[in-house]
């Protein structure tokens, strides 16, 4: 099942703005991107929905003119932390406490070596750690769309500095690291779409120790 | 059917080695890495399946004896290129020209393109780039292992210089970047079996531009 949804999909190069996206399909990927497990379940990142118009063709002239930018039902702008901080971390301890039944000397002791760990560290060195947890959100948000039947594009061809400052990110401690369009491909004009997909063959790919 | 099998998923923190994982459930985990998409279609990484028990045990030692290592029933380890070369590129355009039916002018300026933007960079970036990618695929084998009703534990903590010592992942210009344990929980022992999934609520982790 799984298998055959990622057959399916594929990264669709030329969308049709006039095919509406349910709001109900969208939520479904946002949530498959909010329950990707991450590295100590911080969550370093966020998803930036953009519906609006004009924001969107902003954001299409600083990604290279691609189309599914404006054509796609709605952008997703995967943003990472530009660094992990005490107050981040201690939210996340707050969250998993107040959903856990309490602050216990465990959960205490687990976030405080995180953070002897982490904050010492470049801010360089946290943001690319953050942006990998990101894409294992994208690979998830990408897999959810195939399931909701709904076209995306996941696309790393963009100015990160401009994405941000259009969106405001820098004032929130965030930086593009992926985007990804979703909607519905265009009947005509996709010249990848009907092309077999390829991929490297097993044995180049996986090797077994036994 | 996915955020069902997403929310069933957790980081399993003890396996039961007595149980065994079988060989076909193993393969879809694996299919499912191989299937993600990734920047181009690179691929970018490889996976190292490690059954052996004696280099299990190494892995352990070398991931502060994090015991999944040596009971779960496969250690994934996904391992990212140390760089992008003009070999490895070409192979990825020979294996696309193949299945696709002969080398275009197309593919070939794109191919050109991609090396004439990736190769003149540092490794240490192509690397970082190449990490993002196999966590993409990381992401799609924990969704892949959760549709099978295996269980699996993502880790980071490990000595990735260990790992690629022991797994001779250097010579082949590799870098191990993440671990996937994939197997089946123990009944008893699991601290962090039962408890509630933790997640930043949908406000805090989705901005809407509309």
């Amino acid at each position: 099942m799984l298998q055959e949804r990622l057959n399916w999909r594929y990264a669709t190069k030329k969308m049709d703005p006039s095919k509406k996206l349910p709001q109900d399909k969208l939520d479904s990927i946002v949530e498959a991107a909010r329950l990707a497990p991450t590295s100590s379940g911080l969550q370093p990142f966020e998803v930036i929905v953009v519906k609006n118009p004009e924001i969107r063709a902003r954001l299409r002239d600083a990604a290279f003119d691609q189309a599914q930018l404006t054509d796609a039902g709605a952008v997703l702008v995967f943003a990472a932390w530009d660094n992990y901080t005490e107050a981040r971390i201690d939210a996340v301890l707050a969250n998993t406490a107040a959903e856990r039944g309490g602050l216990t000397d465990m959960l205490k002791g687990y976030f405080g070596r995180l953070k002897d760990s982490y904050l010492p560290r470049d801010a360089e060195v946290n943001h690319q750690h953050a942006a990998r947890q990101a894409y294992i959100a994208l690979g998830l948000a990408l897999t959810a769309a195939a399931f909701e039947e709904v076209d995306s594009t996941p696309m790393e061809g963009f100015d990160p500095a401009k994405f941000d400052e259009i969106l405001g990110l820098a004032d929130r401690g965030l930086r593009s690291v992926a985007v990804m369009a979703v909607g519905y491909r265009a009947d005509e004009g996709d010249w990848l779409l009907g092309q077999k997909k390829v991929r490297r063959p097993l044995a180049e790919f996986a090797t077994v120790v036994e």
